[in-house]
């Protein structure tokens, strides 16, 4: 019957008529209302459920009245599709993450010596700064990953996309997550590094900037797949928050002013209606990063590019959470929107974030793949 | 005639129109579409009016066909009514404000010793927490206020008011400040110390918490009334941003879902749409020493206590900032709302600010004081 999630969402009176097998798992049922059920094995929740606890037995028979649904479920701990690469393919990991690490170091290094001196601003479009530093970085970023691997696919926030499209590997580089807060010296914002292998992160750093004024410092987040998150070389994993109404949530709103926009203003105010309260930092990666150190439950956007997400995307995955995109379906680091959270929430959120989602598709927003690299060879 | 603040909103035509000693110090018109001047004798600026910049000089003449209206304006440094004391009573200010800060630090060390522990948290409303280190952090605070002025009143977020009210000193105390993120481990929080001679505040400090884990770290942000603003000993200022596209703005939402709640989402809304940003991230405190150090052009809020307030809006005012009710009125730290700024932006955001809280005000919701110790005496 394919794998299955539990709602803890159950009426004290539907409760007691439930097996002692379910409820021994269900400690939150008071506080709860309804109840429900879906398969994951499309990955796909039913569009009306309420979803919620992953509940850790191994089989169990439920039955709603108000699906007048019954199932026997088989549960399991991968809830959503893996994002990060199954194989990472010839370069050993430690090796491809030794690199990935330098790259956002010294891109880092860059923007660090800039952070307190007077910048220069461009613009793009009305609020959309480029520094010089953006710029720098990303330059001191590929002349580390060109010197040690020539023959690789890069992606670039500032560049575009350059070398050789036959290669397995795609590096996406964000010179300067963050660029508005950057450009304010508000805290925070991130150097940011993921590489694919055919398609897939593989190896990610992300270097935090934090603190502001009289206290600049940073931290390195990284993620090979298949071996766990790390922050300044110790091991991190997402939070165990499983109600909305005690999580702590962020979100972004991009440049583009349009149906996705105000969407996802209405979400910001559902969800700050319901949770402990909605962060709006403005540094993709950054917010990536918070929930895969447990500090954050939760982060989704529209309109992100690779580069924003294809580092933030492994560690959080890495450090235990799960990633899809915002109607639900499986993710890739070419599509446009994101959200990742500690896996405990997700399917809670996706309940209002899903169906927001599908109307902008009815509407005709465009949510096929933004870009893929012509040529570029995936097993996606 | 009174202050005056006088627009760079104009037409080029209109400014081709007017005298150069208002063309020289109006250097962004291009980009400008309306004009318009309002008195800030009365400190309420026209309801309809685009007001902004502050031009320094002393008398000019102006006429705008839009409102019909000719004035001579005298020009002053002083746009908005001081919050800080004028007199700062007989106790010296560094005395007082070595006593200020030795109090806001001993909490901060409690604070510091609980950031990376497992902490025990308890309810009040669904999304408001307590924990313990909040009321230890109190607990040590007042112990350092008790040791030097025995005499003095004391309002804490925790313990209420105590003390003697016939003191003309009043320590407004938030032993925790972004209690929220504390609980999470997000990024910023803070404990702020502010105390009133007589109903203005008169000296401040506010420590906050920075950076996250692997990397916590404290500044100090202190400011005594009429000695300037300063972040860990040095001297700090506003920004000099004065166009809303290009700010970077702050605001909170409070744990009362009520009207002004929603009246503050339609303004983040309308300011994240045409600023370069609107940040939300949850400490009151620590959004009005971003403001002061320049970090953050403008924060306000409705729903807040005088806790909240009153280290933070000195700290502002004594960078070159301005502090008003989100009406536009005259401020005191016993109030339920404030928008703080750079000043140069602050007529421009309460262009929208100031009739979306009018309309709160038509609606009957109360902007009178929240609380006013009974018995004490103000010079307010």
């Amino acid at each position: 019957m394919g794998r299955c999630l539990i709602s803890s969402s159950v009426t004290p009176s539907k409760f007691r008529q439930l097996p002692t097998s379910i409820r021994t798992f269900n400690h939150q049922t008071h506080q709860l209302s309804a109840f429900s059920c879906c398969y994951l094995g499309n990955s796909k929740p039913l569009k009306h459920g309420n979803f919620s606890r992953q509940i850790s037995t191994k089989t169990i028979h439920i039955s709603s009245s108000r699906y007048n649904f019954c199932t026997k479920a088989v549960l399991s701990g991968t809830q959503y599709p893996k994002v990060g690469a199954q194989s990472i393919g010839p370069i050993p990991g430690n090796q491809l993450l030794g690199v990935v690490e330098k790259a956002a170091k010294t891109g880092a290094e860059v923007v660090m010596e800039a952070v307190n001196k007077p910048r220069k601003i461009s613009y793009k479009g009305l609020t959309d700064l480029v520094t010089e530093t953006d710029k720098m970085s990303e330059a001191a970023i590929l002349e580390v990953v060109k010197a040690n691997f020539k023959d690789h696919l890069i992606l670039g926030e500032e560049g575009g996309i350059i070398g050789d499209a036959s290669s397995d590997y795609l590096w996406c580089i964000d010179p300067l997550d963050g660029t508005t807060n950057f450009a304010h010296g508000y805290p925070s914002f991130a150097v940011s590094v993921g590489v694919l292998f055919r398609g897939k992160p593989v190896a990610a750093a992300v270097v935090e900037f934090v603190g502001g004024a009289f206290c600049w410092n940073t931290r390195t987040f990284t993620a090979v797949a298949g071996g766990g998150a790390f922050c300044n070389g110790q091991r991190i994993q997402v939070s165990a928050t499983d109600l909305v109404e005690r999580s702590l949530l962020v979100t972004g709103f991009g440049y583009e002013h349009d149906d996705a926009w105000i969407t996802n203003i209405n979400l910001f105010k559902e969800f700050t209606d319901i949770s402990r309260g909605v962060r709006r930092l403005g540094a993709a990666a950054v917010d990536m990063c918070h929930v895969a150190i447990g500090v954050a439950d939760s982060y989704w956007e529209y309109r992100l590019k690779p580069w924003d997400m294809a580092a933030g995307v492994l560690i959080v995955e890495e450090a235990g959470g799960a990633v899809t995109c915002m109607d639900g379906g499986k993710f890739c680091v070419f599509d446009r929107s994101v959200i990742v959270s500690n896996g405990l929430l997700h399917s809670k959120l996706l309940e209002r974030i899903g169906p927001a989602t599908e109307t902008l598709k009815e509407k005709g927003i465009d949510f096929s793949w933004w870009y893929k690299p012509e040529n570029y060879n995936t097993d996606l």
